[in-house]
């Protein structure tokens, strides 16, 4: 059995161990041959890879990003030749199937390679953790755990300063970083993409925060809109104001908190930190869990799957079931810490 | 509705957003009174409790420990009383109900109060995570963070010097720490209650890793023991030498391993640093949501249950479900990880 | 003895580390009493304060921010009534002398309130670690600490994407954190303000690490400008595309550097989460000290001065010797670095 | 000009940013050629080495250990060759010097050889802090750091059970790993190799911090001994009630607080980790420093000198000063902490 494998789409704290999972498992265990797509979709296209066996993953476990780097790039393109283009690339490397490993993006292609008979295992990878069809997705963990981190620090200037400080995390379809680290931050107001609040009521919990005596910290999603907003105003690089967007959704938010409570109010982008760096113990074990469950998925053949954390167990779920539904925060995970802002 | 509440049992990272997560959703929301005794139920037979509202849990979060203290002190003793006793001092206190947070053995002492018709809903918490019933209990993922840091720590040690590195982590009964910690730091060697090795197999494990031309870290639960050895032998304070043991498991293995395999070795015992601090944010999260899930059955009068983690929703279980049951390794995810080893 | 503390300015991780050895050493060894006033010179113009004794201070040097509060209100005021309406607070509080944390600006007020008779001793604080007559101040080492570590995970990402990452550090005048940070992290390019470079220099540094195969990660100084620019417009808070600079100087760089060079390039803003949050073991100590030495001059009579860093060593220098001189990166240090570029 | 460089003694972090900033600067911008021994002087003696390059350094400051390895082999053996032996080796390897990366061992050793006509330049490394000469040594911030964290996580148990913790950390013949670590956790007692007390009086701080309401946090060196304690006796692994002694002094001193005080008592060993993993930024930037200096040295021809931090600068200093004399932590610095346990 030889085997090609790729990360496609964003980097995340993780796909070292998944790529080392898969590896010690499929060479060690199974015997496979095993090959890296270099760069992505793009590695296929220009046929860059490298041979993965014991040596190439040692020690890459709490490694961020990924030895085989990644890239947005489609294989449905010219220069990709879609479904064809791959099966010939395969061919020519003498490959049974593929591990693919990346985000909604990513398994959707999988999932299109698979109706045209190509053989692929999907694994899971999204920072935003909005993937469905698994209970988690490696990398979250870490990104959450950065977050909160950043509340951690954030609040103790707030309460020094008496200001209130403004939090924007990743999650531009779903709020669950910024639900998670609010929740673990003991964030006093979380905002989501998914339930839009107007500016009134943000600035009622902040005047409320103040007069229990305390300063507030908002962790906001990037992805959040303020109701009566029109999403591609807010979306689109134009600010609440009507300004250019360089920054993000805090940005806009802090001065009109101020503006409107006469709180001093001051925003942190947190941004590209969230998805570098050492993953945490949680996500490295899930995502070597992850590689191995893919390697086994390969050797029982079932092909044009998904693997999957569903609570403690790893399985597979058909990429059919997985892909095409976006995992968002019910409401009533929202409510129970919506109701503890008052 | 007036509830009491108590830590019992060895304390663990997460219990304050527990506390706080009950208090901010029984208190606030639903407008309960909530008392919580002192040092488990030392604070119940002395009456020794203090006032709970959103104040007393003001930024207790990220905090390791537990404000209300915690002990090992049982209520059916003379002192204690039983279910009788518990019982008056309900009524003294005017209390409706009881929540519990701890372990296997709070969470027995739960049911028995249950069964005699005493209103308690418990909170799970082991750091070792063999509790029936839930996927995953607070205190385990910060216990296996920092074991994981351990292991990234003393491998650069063990790779400059050319060592066998043998840790130590918690584990009486079940190894949870040692296989996540095992897997997230790449330890070469995983070795866990639930599956004894002989002195010559580990050997042999660490030989083949030095034929690669690596050096091993092996991590070992305290509750290992090598095969063929009584286990009374090594648990009860005598090392694998007949000497009185004043350290732990890994204290006996490293010196036999040198003896056998001429590769020096050292041993470290990590201990207590695994069961205090600032929580992981998966903890914090999960501790906060099982309180809010505490108070919500309170609310909703489902007594005679724990609350329970079960893929992403917090759900409640009969306490006779949870309570008696270990929950250990199952051979086959210790066999995917030995299968690794050789 | 009765002593008044105060922080003023800009909240740095060690403050409480600070008030509490100069508490510990002032009440418990020499017998002071001693009193913080609450959010710097206003609890003064206020007469805002709490008692300070062992236990007002137990348990707090780990914490961030600081327990008495600070804000950037000047004595020197129509509502401050600048040394006599000091003096005459003092007097009202039967106060011998003031303890003042704090920055630059603070301990010029310092010097000038000790120029008019008034017994003061400064304790200083910079998270830029701009300020003369000492080594280092606390604050610098965590935030430099914060920042390597943003550079850490920053760097994984960019390795993976093949991109260019532009990360911003505080640093007004001086450029301390980026140099500190950039050497810690390996960053390929270090930007301070005391050094202005042109673009064409940065893009030039940032091809040849392309050329050499890698990803350049630039860190750069919230006050550096590019040469050429005048610094009224990058500072004044217009980009150098002449738009509203709503972000920093990082956001100005990116794409300016990827649109010269063809390298996807991508800014973070750090901003508020390096001056929070616990403080580095460094910081502690250092803090620790420089209280200590603080009740240690107030004992000894020694007015006038600011405890000092100098080498192993903690002393007391006049304040006219401290305040006034900003201390730069000399050119010697950043040649040493900029010739690691090329 | 054609180097040497090697690693000999215990590892310690920050090794690999040293080598790093030597090669940078040596190689980079001297022109150097240069070479890394493997494994200490052992590397010499089996001439086993590698070329050192800037593509051999890239990415190594954040990593723990020592890309050349390192050992306790000294050349001074028959099988080194003494001198001779060195000098012979270097002309066979064209080595015009060598660059001695080690703690006080080494060091002298350094001496020697430069007694002997040989060319060397030293670099101080210790955990330990306690080589002469230089303000601080690389590695000493991160053991510092990982002891504080210890401390803060053991103190949070320490607070829930009512226990007195006992934790042990690094520091043979000098306490400063202890009095730091100890400063900024807060220990109520700081016991330190250069200043034996009795076990009365610990115990007797240890009820005092118990009759202020707290739980003592004892910090002990592993070379402090017992007043009145013969050192041979604590040192030699035998234990204070006579037994042998499989752990370190705080499995000695945990058991005889707890008899004699009632206080129930636990000791941690921290051992190994404080001497891997990544180093601090403080511990990267000294160690960047301290290389870049060993080759503005050679380039210099300021041979028989070790790099030393005094205050902000990095200098040189003769090799006779900086050896054979044992940092320790003096007198007062020790009395400053002392007085603030009672």
């Amino acid at each position: 059995m030889r085997i090609g494998m790729l990360v496609s789409g964003g980097d995340c704290p993780g796909l070292n161990a998944a790529i080392r999972g898969a590896v010690l498992r499929g060479v060690d265990v199974f015997g496979f041959e095993m090959i890296g797509f270099m760069s992505g979709w793009r590695g296929v296209i220009e046929n860059d890879w490298i041979p993965l066996d014991r040596r190439a993953v040692r020690g890459i476990s709490p490694m961020g990003g990924t030895i085989l780097g990644t890239s947005r790039v489609s294989p449905f393109t010219d220069e990709g030749g879609g479904a064809e283009g791959i099966r010939a690339r395969m061919r020519e490397n003498d490959l049974d199937g593929l591990i693919l490993i990346g985000g909604n993006g990513t398994q959707t292609v999988a999932q299109m390679l698979s109706d045209e008979g190509i053989n692929v295992v999907g694994v899971p990878k999204t920072i935003d953790n909005d993937l469905g069809g698994t209970d988690f997705t490696f990398g979250f963990d870490t990104a959450v755990s950065i977050a909160t981190d950043a509340i951690d620090r954030l609040r103790t200037t707030g309460e020094s300063h008496g200001r209130c400080m403004v939090l924007e995390v990743m999650g531009r379809d779903a709020g669950w970083i910024a639900l998670h680290a609010g929740m673990a931050g003991g964030a006093q107001v979380i905002l989501v993409p998914e339930f839009p609040e107007s500016i009134e009521q943000i600035c009622e919990w902040v005047e409320s925060v103040r007069d229990r005596g305390r300063h507030s910290l908002v962790v906001v999603a990037e992805g959040f809109r303020l109701e009566g907003m029109e999403s591609e105003v807010t979306r689109a690089g134009v600010d609440g104001f009507g300004r250019p967007r360089l920054g993000g959704v805090a940005e806009v938010l802090a001065p009109m908190i101020e503006e409107r409570t006469g709180i001093e109010s001051r925003a942190t982008v947190l941004g590209h930190v969230q998805r570098g760096g050492v993953p945490t113990a949680f996500d490295r074990v899930l995502a070597t869990r992850a590689g191995i469950a893919a390697s086994d998925a390969v050797e029982a053949g079932d092909w044009g799957v998904m693997t999957s954390l569903q609570g403690n167990d790893i399985v597979t779920v058909p990429l059919a079931e997985a892909v095409g539904s976006l995992k968002v925060v019910p409401r009533d995970r929202y409510e129970q810490v919506r109701l503890l802002f008052g």
